[in-house]
């Protein structure tokens, strides 16, 4: 193996120890100790790929976050008409909620985080906006196209994002109470038939 | 003062400085000793009221859901159509947010807590079940009575707690980047539109 290969595991495998702890013991309650155990690496190795604890919480949000918005896009490539898009991106969400099992509870921690540092919070919260702002690009599509009603797309989007949000959060909360990925379905079904010209 | 009114007042004075504590420092990073200092009481005091920080963070969470319960309980017997109680009920969400503002951060860490504790998840998840059931119950009268599609009340009703969960969440971690009681009061009235009868 290449020194170059060998460092790249040493980073995947630090990180994938720290969402491993993180989900464990909590963001707080986790120091860098415990990764490197977990890790089977010594500090030297952690501090060698990240300055701090910080950085790789950071890395491990930007990340999903990446993959995410890559999967959206991919869709929003499909060009279909913006109703059969947002359907095709709640089917996503669905396979999203099946993938990350025990990997989710890290997104409270994250949240938690967010309300107390600033570093994270600004992590955390620009990609909410960032969303916002697809979706409301994709909701003026969908006017423009004869899908919707002439809503404002801004509060639209927010509606929608929050939506995901509050499905996301219940999912991680209560995995067993309900079945996520089709509430997550037939909500955004719901949205889309509020916002389609009742004339069509 | 008597010594029952002393007593009440030490009680809500923990309560007071411990949903400060938390949203300040954390939950795992709070020690009773803080919230004593917090409180101006003694540890022998704390003790008297709690058994314990875990216990402390559970009655603030129930007192919490008991007051929202209590509101949604008035509208609900104002004896409205059912799209109006909903719409009544966006309203009180708008003046929750403003009432709120700085406690609010406490449900980062009720729900990061829930993730790794059983005792916190039972006080956490039971009352996302209670509401979900309460709503269905008001979307299938809202079906009886005739202003509703007949939708299955379940996934509606976990649609709608999603939204606001979702709403609330979002509020939490970005208070100043949109209007938050604005877009409850937009989201819910989109459900509602899309759960009308298109003939009414």
């Amino acid at each position: 193996m290449c020194p170059q290969q060998r460092s790249e595991e040493s980073r995947a495998h630090i990180l994938q120890a720290a969402a491993e702890s993180f989900a464990r013991y909590g963001y707080e309650a986790t120091g860098v100790a415990e990764i490197c155990r977990r890790a089977g690496l010594s500090k030297g190795a952690f501090y060698h790929h990240f300055p701090s604890k910080q950085a790789v919480f950071l890395e491990l949000l930007e990340r999903w976050l990446r993959g995410l918005e890559a999967q959206l896009e991919i869709i929003h490539k499909g060009d279909s008409a913006i109703p059969e898009q947002l359907l095709h991106m709640a089917d996503m969400a669905q396979s999203l909620f099946a993938q990350a099992g025990g990997q989710l509870p890290i997104f409270l921690e994250f949240w938690a985080q967010a309300s107390r540092d600033p570093a994270v919070w600004q992590v955390t919260v620009a990609p909410y906006r960032r969303f916002r702002d697809y979706f409301a690009r994709l909701i003026e599509q969908g006017i423009a196209e004869g899908s919707f009603r002439p809503v404002d797309p801004e509060l639209t989007a927010q509606a929608l994002v929050s939506l995901a949000v509050g499905v996301l959060l219940q999912g991680l909360l209560d995995p067993h109470g309900a079945d996520w990925g089709c509430i997550m379905k037939e909500a955004i079904q719901m949205l889309i038939r509020a916002l389609e010209r009742s004339e069509s």
